[in-house]
């Protein structure tokens, strides 16, 4: 008797570039998927019907249709209120108070958990990845900007109205320029993707990193965590220093995050973590144990993520069987 | 019907220069009271005599003895195992793994939870202060150093085995001199009162703030809150300004613990506020606003505290409370 | 009669992609002049050719010949030995310890003054351009790069054997990332053309610069100065914002050189300067004024240049001039 | 035949709070010597007149008078004006545009030279110390603040109408608090003695340096230079940490200056190089040569001072000669 009987749970995680939709028994295994771009320039109703699509498609793949959905778990880019299910801010997406949880909601029929991608991915960590049985886990996960997640005691860690753990615009060197930010000079500063590739695309024009120089160039758009690795791997030397550096400074602000909230765990992910888990695990373990009290050296581990691109899904779906089973939050 | 016959619950703060105890009826209105110096340079159980003595005066005060205790709040300095009773460290005591709650719940034969005095602090402004009815409320009481603690949907935020909220350690511009610290430039360089008082005692000594050169000097021990206060209500700008700067950088770091925690509100109290309230509020207000997403921009309000020295007890008492009777915490 | 019976002075500007000479009459007045691109990734020796056949050029334009020359003045990029005519290193052509002086000298028959194209450009500002009469001025050229130059009592100011007022490599913010280059974080991290393009890369990314993305792109090497003020100009403030931070950062190190040397005169050209003169001159100002004690706040002015490309090359046959009239420094 | 014959030159070193006088013979050696302490908040007319009887007293010392002086040299804190012996500034004389070389030229009836103090230094230490011989010296002398002076090709390096390098008040983590000084952090928040001063207090204060806090308290005034060194080789190994790490900011410093000036030699003076010479040397050697660019790390060497407090007299002795014997400048 398969598990599938018993209903399934819906994961999803809308990006900037693509979506993807995964069907789960009640066990959690993976029983459909599909995948599509998302559009840009498009009105949000456009990319809505797309995620009705998506998941449509996920169903068939499984053999089952929409009444066998117990629940959807939509993880979202930016702040979002996962009492409502409103997205605030979609950047990437044009979007703005989008209210994704009661459209989708009304679609399917069904209870819908919108919660931010980066929780998503820490709770899917937490539930069946390198976080599981933690008391407290902090996900850092630099990418294009630098998402964070926190799951306290079970429950995604949130404000009223809002999701937070914004570790990127944790304030670094608050008085050094922020470049047009209108805030100040925040981690993500100097550690993101986005500010490792520009400090990489400067080195390349100088010359002093020949191999970026000549396989990727100097277009920040194109120096993405693999072709950093592959420069790295092929002796570009400042580029190492580059991303160890950018690594350190993430190993400040966990130190902050940890004199802050003590975490048993501190799970990093992302694209340039996969790309280059070694040199972000030394670094960051290396930098944040330096800038920690004593009392506080002990208190945890620093580990890398397993789940890759599944987190997501897997957190956001395995959130709203726990949300829609313990009745804790009004789903949409 | 007094409510005292339900039985009473105490407050305890244990400081590196005095200790007090509170006696609280069941309303939590104070019914008995006492206070003692707390002995430097002595071994742990000097002092753990020294708070039972307190106990037992403030129970006397009350008309009462030890069997109407319903339990024992007692908040201590420096990281605690709330579950365990233990003070990891308290420097200003000397003490180093102390057994807290384990020894006085054997004398006084009755549930004693060990916490945090700042965090006891901010949980009474929760309880009974500025920030009721907080969803989640992050305190920050600059002093000698720079304290802090959060409650969280009601109960303290902390990690397993140790207090946390330390922002006092946030790292403010790490590659700032450490002034020997060993880990790296932190808020308490630029905002805790001694920091002030040094850059004060500069002042003073180049002779920039004449009033504190002569009223005061530049003894770093001897420039506390209200020395401050009086220098700048007599004209010395510098100070003034030196204090600002100081509240401005605690904005920051607020703006850092907003995006990691979105809380409802933020108390600002300790001895620097109490002298000055209006420059901190103002100046913590408008630098935390500038140094947030726009998202984040009306999630919270700042305010100072209402319950001054009384917090800390008050706040040990109705943690015990809570916790002894909802046997949340296996008190010790 | 015509000046130029009186011989030539050849003033010469050797740049990574593009080398002019220029042949001037003995009122400084321009009779000849040519260009050719410089050569990557030849030996050394193929770009000295060029040089001669670029001056020969020049000669013909002029009608003389190479008996006419009185002395050749030549900036090159980098730290030069102003004394014995050694390049000593030229990052753009490839050079290290390369007899620039002698081998032209030997080529061409006449001495061979050898300077710094930045300090021939500051030269040529304080004979002819906005610095005349000044007793000490200081130039700031943001480019790729940030050259500077300063001429002292009539004289360029270096040391031995080697020039300096190497004002891109001024320690600005010592502790923030050296992003890979081996020291610490200086005013090119901030304020070069490269660091500036870099910085609205990013924002052009994140969708903050609409013109800029649409236009341009995310390409370090395309955004140029031309590039950034068409993008102020249809209104990506975020992009003015970028620019005028780091000229501000130039006014913090430009108060650093004040507190220094006092000159009189700080002149700011290049690129950027050209391209966004208001900004940078109001931006410098500003910031420099604002650093700055008390004393030194009015004691010196800031300009703008006025010769632009000729700069260097009318201050390098005029450096060559003095030098050789004066007998001061052994030519080569 | 004595060389006293041919007239004497006086040094006269005018300080906050002694004022000292030499008398040297045409060779420099002293042969008569005076000393007396500096009037606090009496009008300038009052020390002006303990200058004259100081200079008498040393007169007579050596048995001569007035009439064998051939110049003065006097040596004043702050910016002066070297043309025409105005002391622009010198704050713990509470002086602000005083005529010393003026009024002391009708008084003495014999030219006199104005120099800065520590202009004077460095200038006795390019003529007769650890200097001799540089073609660029820059002193480097970390006090109460931290004064500098440049010898460039044999002439103090200066400005027009006003002293110069102040490199205290290079900008150094330009973005951190500044403290109330109206412009922004600079090396003397980090280097100078008062400084250094002040974060050691911080340290007694909170125990972490037990021999400081027992032998001389948290007085920033009293913790002078030789407190230090006592304190460290007591075992305070964190006072030893601050005084490492103010020493590497003045390498940052010295390799900001190196870039813009290529010194010969770099000399380190004042009471906390004297007091912790070792300390110093290593510190600020190692970290200027870790921040140049490679084609500057030899070209310049790091010293210590020779002469100790005879450095200004004999250093503004031997300018009055040069200066007057040469006819260099118009002495008052």
């Amino acid at each position: 008797m398969t598990s599938r009987q018993d209903g399934v749970w819906i994961g999803f995680d809308l990006g900037g570039t693509k979506m993807l939709a995964s069907v789960f028994d009640s066990s959690f295994e993976v029983i459909g998927r599909s995948r599509r771009s998302t559009l840009n320039s498009v009105s949000p109703k456009k990319n809505l019907k797309r995620i009705v699509k998506t998941i449509d498609d996920a169903l068939a793949e499984a053999d089952l249709d929409r009444t066998m959905i117990r629940g959807i778990g939509i993880g979202c880019p930016g702040p979002v209120d996962m009492t409502t299910g409103m997205v605030h801010e979609a950047i990437n997406l044009g979007w703005r108070d989008v209210p994704v949880g009661e459209w989708l909601a009304g679609k399917m029929d069904c209870p819908v958990l919108v919660v931010n991608d980066v929780d998503a991915g820490v709770y899917g960590e937490f539930r069946f990845g390198a976080a599981r049985n933690s008391r407290c886990v902090v996900g850092i996960f630099p990418g294009t900007g630098i998402g964070g997640g926190c799951v306290y005691e079970g429950r995604i860690l949130r404000g009223h109205g809002i999701t937070c753990m914004e570790i990127g615009h944790f304030p670094i060197d608050p008085g050094a320029p922020a470049r047009g930010n209108g805030r100040c000079h925040t981690l993500e500063h100097v550690s993101s993707r986005l500010s490792i590739a520009a400090a990489a695309a400067q080195s390349a024009y100088r010359g002093h990193a020949p191999h970026l120089a000549e396989h990727v160039g100097t277009e920040v758009a194109t120096i993405r965590s693999g072709a950093l690795r592959d420069s790295i791997n092929s002796g570009d030397t400042v580029i190492e220093e580059i991303v160890r550096e950018a690594a350190e400074w993430i190993g400040v602000a966990a130190a902050g995050v940890v004199h802050l909230l003590a975490p048993d765990t501190i799970v990093l992910g992302g694209g340039l973590v996969e790309a280059m888990p070694e040199i972000f695990l030394n670094a960051v373990s290396a930098s944040c144990h330096k800038n920690l009290l004593e009392s506080y050296r002990d208190t945890y581990q620093v580990v890398t993520a397993e789940l890759g691109d599944d987190a997501s899904v897997l957190g956001a779906a395995a959130w709203a069987e726990t949300e829609i089973v313990n009745n804790t939050t009004q789903a949409a």
